[in-house]
């Protein structure tokens, strides 16, 4: 990577612990969760309504993974407004409860830890927790994510093989 | 939920603590990546090589909940061959490197640890950690995960509120 392109959402240097967001909201389908299972996790309780009935779920319900893609899309479209986009290490991830077809699913998410690079000067780490909730307010998902965040810096040259500059890039 | 139905898979009673399985290969291309950031991740380093050559990857990569689908998809086609389906209620994600077009990738799983349930006879927790890799035996996800696994046991008949009567199933 030479040079970080400039961005509309919000940098490492802009977060702040306890900052809050919140994705607008998606409608699942029984067709949406078919069509997802059918492509990555086909068993019975996401494929068949029928089938469904007579498993651990008493009927139809939307793969976990389904869930998770669906809260990154919402993430994506504003949900979490980050500089450069949203670029996950990893995380940990619950699903307390299944997503069921017609459910209204939103996104709220907060931001628990910030730490910068100690090797990188031009991105931070921001631990945020995203909880994706039904229409009855149950949470369906908890998901705590370890994301990359650029910082207001950006790389100017590298005068010798190791040897970078960076320039502090200012608040609009 | 009132009876589990019979399966040829491996019931929680038949897992064993350090036991190891392969799962089939997949081949990742392109068009894949494309296809599933449309849907679940549109940002520019899953959507468009050219510009995904400016971003922190240096070129297109698959999402990591992409990358999440197909290992799912690879445990649920004979990865992972538990009874009555994979059923996670979560687990720790992480995913040290991208996936890039052309990859072929693996899942070997690995029992970690084993919990009957408490208040449920008829199930347990099964702690099975998965690495999905490369062809170049890189390690793009690494999965703990926490699954509800079916014990040898079904239930018989409710006799009164809050009394479930259970029969052990034998081994084939």
């Amino acid at each position: 990577m030479t040079e970080l392109g400039g961005d509309n959402g919000l940098y490492y240097d802009d977060l702040r612990i306890g900052q809050r967001f919140t994705s607008k909201t998606h409608v699942v389908d029984e067709e949406q969760i078919k069509a997802f299972a059918r492509q990555f996790d086909p068993q019975p309780f996401h494929l068949d309504s029928e089938a469904a009935k007579d498993t651990l779920f008493s009927g139809l319900v939307g793969s976990g993974w389904h869930t998770a893609a669906i809260t990154m899309r919402l993430l994506v479209e504003g949900g979490l407004p980050v500089a450069g986009g949203i670029v996950g290490a990893g995380g940990e991830l619950k699903w307390p409860n299944p997503t069921r077809p017609g459910d209204t699913l939103q996104v709220e998410s907060e931001v628990l830890d910030l730490r910068p690079s100690q090797s990188r000067p031009d991105r931070g780490v921001a631990i945020v927790l995203s909880l994706t909730r039904n229409q009855r307010n149950e949470v369906v998902q908890r998901l705590t994510a370890k994301l990359i965040v650029r910082r207001r810096v950006r790389i100017m040259r590298r005068s010798a093989p190791g040897v970078i500059i960076y320039l502090f890039i200012g608040r609009d």
